[in-house]
């Protein structure tokens, strides 16, 4: 969960102007970069892990996520697409629970467009995370005699298979402030242009 | 999300005297008692929100949550009735992802052990906390002209008809420690006596 993301500007809606105002007034606390995203799974139980907010895609306000294609959360989000975020800044009290659906970009992505996103989050991790999709297949057990991988990877190279981008569009956003005493819901439809326009309402805590 | 639960001992499960170690670590952060608790909502799309943790209970490993009966919350686990806990610690950097099963105890429990839990945990909270069960309903629109009926409510009175106990019981505990690199499963069966059995794995991070 290492390395925070980071969080270019775009002609922001009120929730991501709030979001990034939470990210900068809490961004002396590494962990403010994580949060909990929450599937479904196959059997129809709810999942729960954190991941690190890795920033907002280039001109729009999804939000990328790195993961490693052998962990249960792809076969979760194969199952069932939608997702949602629960981030609560400490410092600052306020919690956005986020929801909205998930997109799998992985090395049987056939979209260019996909692929070169993947490829750019790639480079952006630094070496050291780099290396974490070398390693042994998360959940198994451990073997002691693992040979280390380590040593087939070099700066240049591209994406491993085990590389995944998560790409996480969000469709509705519960904001709270506790400080504040305050909760507001933005909820959004897509226009006949495909973006997405927002509604907001002032609700009880 | 105000104050912290009590982290009474009982013949104590390896998983839980890690949470129970994580916990005393992290005890000078207030947010150390608060997580992230998945269910699943009856349009099968996950919801995820910030609780707090308000102690074992007494006897066994189930963890107490106290809420609203008037949030969503309520509907979904009557739709479904399985959880996913992510506990993340700030400081000591473990996570705890906890699943299991939640009961709702409320005003239209029958069971007096359950019954008399819900008042316990009632006055186990502070008045201002109490309070918050006589506010508007969460998630309706803000009526400015909303009476107040703070005046309704003195020490001595018994748990509000909205307040509602969470119990969930853990049947499976997947440790990660950042530092530690370390990650160990938990799983549990219930035994001929109904008590659980817990066998563990160290497994891959």
């Amino acid at each position: 969960m290492a390395g925070a993301g980071t969080i270019a500007t775009a002609a922001a809606q009120p929730w991501r102007t709030l979001l990034v105002a939470a990210l900068e007034s809490n961004a002396h606390l590494k962990h403010s970069s994580y949060f909990q995203l929450a599937t479904v799974a196959a059997n129809g139980k709810p999942a729960n892990r954190t991941v690190v907010f890795r920033g907002f895609q280039e001109g729009c306000d999804n939000i990328h996520i790195h993961t490693d294609s052998r962990s249960s959360k792809i076969d979760e989000i194969k199952h069932c697409r939608y997702g949602e975020v629960c981030w609560y800044f400490t410092e600052s009290w306020e919690q956005f629970r986020i929801n909205g659906t998930l997109d799998v970009i992985d090395c049987s992505t056939t979209d260019p467009v996909k692929l070169q996103q993947r490829e750019k989050s790639w480079f952006s991790c630094s070496l050291k995370s780099r290396f974490q999709y070398l390693g042994p297949v998360p959940r198994l057990p451990v073997l002691s005699a693992e040979p280390s991988k380590v040593d087939q990877l070099d700066s240049s190279s591209g994406p491993v298979d085990t590389f995944c981008l998560l790409i996480f569009d969000p469709e509705q956003v519960d904001y709270l402030s506790l400080k504040g005493n305050e909760r507001i819901l933005f909820r959004s439809r897509r226009s006949s242009s495909e973006s997405r326009v927002w509604f907001s309402d002032k609700v009880n805590p």
